[in-house]
């Protein structure tokens, strides 16, 4: 049986880690890199991996950070249709360097590298059919550049015109959270997602009360299934139905939490997007988080469905 | 007694270098950064340390790796009058590996950066000559892109109508070597140059025959002082006078080779500038540049006269 058409959208990043803590990048110091990166791209590559067919809208630059970013996405069965080289460009990058009091501190390149040179329009609206899309995901770490967020938000208005699914992990930036118009879209996205995924600090930004108290609005107004992602806490989630699972999070050592979010909305969507019942798609979800954070490198601890079952017969 | 004011002008990098040999970036390894960089950068901050009044047209980002640059040239004694913070645009960026076979692989972000916003036009002219800048220097490795080539460009000879020496390092790039537009504007500027400061892999590539078949010609032309930089075996130099000093290299472990090009080219103009005779002046940059590739960083291994004595009392 073949998997569902999952596609995806945005910036593709090579990621730097730094090794020690507390550096603020403001002094030589160790990292390790290039790791392939970019929210959306952790979704694509671990929606790829357990099953979908995967399609996604990216740019990278000539340069060998490119390469990195083509050869990984590709070698984890995502198509290489969509994804387009812009030469001149540099490839988008993040560094990123962790506080010991858990914060993280970010150096990107985003808009002015080739990374926000996603393919968009009516073209690439047309590839996603084409291709036979049946559920487009954002992620917010895409809404922050104006430019960017317009045209992503005009493939998912065309898109959902077209009877695609739409799924939206707010992934808000709170640096953006007085910018009217970043918010407008942000809420828009949500309004017309049949898969709303945030994390608690999404929830906090965006949302009154707890689960309980705003999940069943998402649903009225259309959602299929609102997931509310805990980290170490595990995850939430309520379908079309009110039905609610609550899993608690897997005790497990964190090497590198980055990307986590990204790899449980990915398996989430793709299993139901297969047909997969909520409460099995919200198991496996919840463990492929759990296994994303034991590996340094933001799409390093992706895993196949063998890998997710194995770890959850380990855990029982 | 003042140093001499010593200008220089365009890429302010961060850089971060591979530890191991061989990856061509396309793996996730080891590096080491973020280091302040850039070819004029790095001249600029050894021209401060050997003594001159240091003034840098530069740019960078108003992230992490901006205030790295910033911080650096400024604890240095460059002053911070024309080094701009330009938002919302990355700082530059360097990524090199080192190959067993010395060949280097480089991933840059130059041109799509702040480090093309240097301060250019009217405005830099006036405000180089409000420092009373005595000598220009400028690397090739400024000339890649045609905007900053073009920029680069009117501001030496706007200087030089003023009656300011300029350096020249042409600082090959080998893959330009077709662009006519390119090559035109590097040999523009060696024939105004006062200080002419070719590499022996620059000198291959735009002289006939060896130095003392070249070199002559650029004296007649009006340059005061021609300089081969010949890596480990030394370096060579002929003054107006036709007066020609051939030095041998130090015999030091090379750590890092990248910057030692500028450190030589940053403590032979400054002395220069100061009136030092050419032959002092060519042994203390000699000793400069061996003293610059002991240490891991491009401009890590910059140091003071002092340091630079001491070292030429050591080997004597």
């Amino acid at each position: 049986m073949r998997g569902p058409v999952i596609g995806s959208l945005g910036e593709l990043l090579v990621e730097f880690i730094c090794d020690g803590l507390d550096g603020h990048h403001l002094r030589a110091g160790s990292y390790t890199g290039p790791f392939p990166s970019g929210a959306p791209g952790i979704f694509i590559d671990q929606a790829a991996r357990v099953g979908a067919r995967a399609v996604f809208a990216g740019a990278v630059g000539d340069d060998a950070f490119g390469v990195v970013l083509r050869d990984r996405l590709v070698a984890s069965g995502v198509s290489r249709a969509m994804i387009e080289v812009v030469p001149g460009v540099p490839t988008g990058s993040a560094f990123v360097s962790y506080n010991s009091d858990g914060s993280r501190d970010f150096v990107f390149n985003i808009a002015r590298s080739a990374a926000s040179h996603f393919p968009a329009g009516a073209a690439a609206v047309a590839k996603f059919l084409a291709a036979g899309v049946e559920v487009l995901h954002i992620s917010g770490s895409t809404l922050g550049d104006p430019e960017m967020r317009s045209r992503a938000l005009e493939i998912c208005r065309s898109l959902k015109a077209a009877d695609v699914a739409i799924s939206v992990d707010p992934n808000i930036r709170t640096e953006l959270m007085n910018d009217a118009a970043y918010l407008a879209v942000v809420r828009e996205l949500i309004g017309m997602a049949d898969f709303v995924l945030p994390s608690d600090a999404d929830a906090d930004l965006l949302f009154d009360g707890g689960f309980t108290d705003w999940a069943p609005g998402l649903i009225d107004a259309g959602a299929r299934v609102v997931a509310l992602k805990r980290g170490a806490a595990g995850a939430i989630a309520m379908d079309g139905g009110g039905r609610i699972v609550d899993l608690p999070g897997h005790a497990v050592p964190v090497v590198d939490p980055t990307g986590a979010g990204d790899c449980f909305c990915a398996t989430l969507v793709t299993q139901l997007a297969h047909g997969q019942d909520m409460a099995v798609a919200l198991r496996h979800a919840n463990a492929a988080g759990a296994l994303a954070v034991g590996r340094l490198g933001p799409m390093e601890g992706n895993s196949d469905l063998a890998t997710i079952t194995t770890f959850l017969e380990r855990m029982a």
